[in-house]
């Protein structure tokens, strides 16, 4: 991950992040300008759009939005321009251009904007022809209990900070920005562990207790580069961009409260300790899906999660990158909890599609986890300083 | 406030909690087992709950409940002693009794649990005489727009922690702890800034960017042990208890941004900038309500939030323990912000009610914030090894 502090970013280079500790008790010995000094920004322009590749942040919201009819491709070309100059300063730590409240932009947090583009934007621009084959809603599969309130949406605003004061503030003056030209459709907060918490590149807990998203191509890496973004073949607009499928996911806690351990870990095929396969004994071992017990049978059962979601074809992966949710429960509900699922991927047919399709057919763990909205989006490149999101569509 | 490192809990007290400053790039270099280790624990026994006297955790999720119409003395006591014990292992980093989930357990991140009893524990236990007279409704406000979902309630959940993760797996086992005692009245989810983005001590910003607390009582000291903690002369029961009083504030933010800074700061008799008094140069300068200004008129307006807001009598002031709360916007709003404003004290009436009264006659601020919500709950005092919160109510 490309982050600086933004004293360095600022040129002085006094101090690294690694040396800027900002501890849990240390804070008071700073002043408020050195605290801010030593908060981790994360560069806005670039090849590849922010937040994708980022260390995920401890808390992120992604916003799905619908164009106003009138919408067209000059509109929206007015939208992508104030949206661009908006995330390039408040990333930096810089009030927005119109922003009311400047004092709430100072400390960014590791603030990632990234916008993506839904179907919808294809055709109010008048632009069928560069819509990537698989920017469209994913078929039905037979686990879906979709709800149309948390379903598709043309404009996809996802913010993460690790402070929420620093998403609430950006997210309000980038969806004031598009006031005119479009409505929220659908709102998700996404919450991990709190930065500091855990070491960093500690594997999240989902609130199931599991650890979720082990086998993930580790960020920098040509691999990662490979299956995240975008070639420009068929679309040559997207070229360094990349898509997004975000499936809202409800977790049946309560059942799963009647599961005992070694029945969970039967299901998922990894230890809930630490996330290790069933046949190894640290959570990044290599699974033995041969490997067979005392009975004959095989350790890691055929049917459970991580069997069925892995493939022979090594271009059956993505970048996974998901959220817990937790919202208000309802009538005599306790809790109201899951896992917005988020899956980055260079062609969202060739690679997530193929393991959706094998996890909706079969996997244990489908009893527990419900499918309850699906949105897909194309993400456009990043872009240099003077460019917008989205000029290599819009602009040519 | 009296944290200790878990470290020092167990006993090898080898890193303080200043020296093991676990820094935003440093947490690479620490195990897990180490992260944890220098993770701050709040002690949940003692003379007083832990939740109020304690720095405010970045998040704090409020949940009322309603007893069961069959609910009395002995199923109460059961829930009491259930929490008690859970709050008690939870806030110290181990899973509770039953926990499903235990490795969710292990980061408590100042986890505090604090409990309080509404109106309707006096009325379901055959106590009403216990009753503390100012433990019921707020008289109404002309200000107020009170909407039903989020008044009252008989128990009252307070879960707070620097990580939304511990605070999703307490509160679920708190609230199955409960499943068969009391159902969910409503649930307001509460933030601030992340720990570590800003040097401890920092007065919170609201979500209109105002520096919101300046003028409360320090923790620890006699004025602080005076305003809160119930010295049990009308009610033994409450000795080394205090009340809560939970308004759910609705802020304006459209209309607020119509206002430009000048006039924002006459309406607040702050400076926006860092919380200054209009007659002073830093935060905690007292105003100077007599200065006036080249027109003659007051530099701070009598009409001002922080001229109406003071009184002349000490004992009309309380701690305050505020959070901001941002939902999903609803129609074509672009956000749905607001305050949820707290407010600790020995006695309600006597010093609570009369500055509310003044402030809902006449402050300018009035304008922009709205309280939708209103919750009184009287909170017990802390309990010590053995004992259950609550004890000096029900078990006596």
């Amino acid at each position: 991950m490309a982050e600086l502090s933004r004293r360095r970013l600022l040129g002085t280079g006094a101090v690294a992040v690694g040396g800027a500790a900002l501890g849990w008790g240390a804070g008071a010995a700073l002043t408020g300008r050195e605290a801010q000094a030593a908060m981790p920004v994360v560069p806005f322009h670039g090849e590849h759009q922010a937040g994708i590749a980022t260390t995920p942040q401890a808390h992120t919201t992604f916003v799905a939005l619908d164009l106003k009819p009138e919408v067209d491709r000059s509109t929206l070309v007015r939208l992508m321009k104030v949206w661009t100059a908006d995330a390039a300063r408040l990333t930096q730590g810089r009030g927005a251009l119109a922003d009311t409240e400047p004092d709430l932009a100072t400390s960014p947090a590791r603030l990632t904007v990234t916008v993506g583009f839904g179907p919808g934007v294809f055709r109010a621009v008048g632009l069928e022809d560069r819509r990537p084959t698989w920017c469209k809603p994913l078929p039905p599969f037979v686990i879906d209990r979709l709800e149309q309130r948390w379903n598709d949406g043309d404009l996809l605003l996802q913010v993460g900070s690790d402070d929420p004061v620093t998403i609430a503030h950006a997210l309000r003056v980038l969806l004031k920005g598009a006031r005119e030209t479009a409505t929220v459709r659908w709102t998700q907060r996404g919450f991990r562990r709190a930065r500091g918490t855990e070491p960093e590149g500690t594997t999240m807990r989902n609130l199931m207790g599991q650890v979720d998203g082990t086998v993930n191509p580790r960020a920098g890496t040509e691999d990662f580069g490979q299956l995240v973004w975008n070639d420009g073949a068929a679309q040559p607009w997207l070229a360094g961009g990349t898509s997004v499928v975000i499936r809202r996911t409800h977790l049946d806690l309560d059942a799963w409260d009647e599961l005992d351990r070694p029945g969970r870990e039967t299901v998922m095929g990894r230890r809930l300790s630490d996330g290790a396969p069933l046949t190894g004994n640290a959570e990044h071992d290599e699974p033995d899906f041969g490997a067979t017990g005392p009975g004959g049978l095989t350790v890691i059962s055929e049917f459970s999660h991580i069997a069925r979601a892995r493939s022979a074809d090594p271009r059956q992966r993505f970048h996974r990158r998901a959220y817990n949710y937790d919202e208000a429960p309802a009538g005599a509900d306790v809790s109201d909890s899951g896992l917005i699922f988020v899956a980055y991927q260079a062609d969202v047919d060739a690679q997530f599609l193929p393991v959706q399709q094998r996890l909706a057919e079969l996997d244990m763990f489908n009893r527990w986890s419900t499918p309850i909205g699906s949105a897909v989006f194309a993400i456009p490149p990043g872009c240099r300083e003077g460019e917008y999101l989205g000029q290599s569509l819009l602009g040519a």
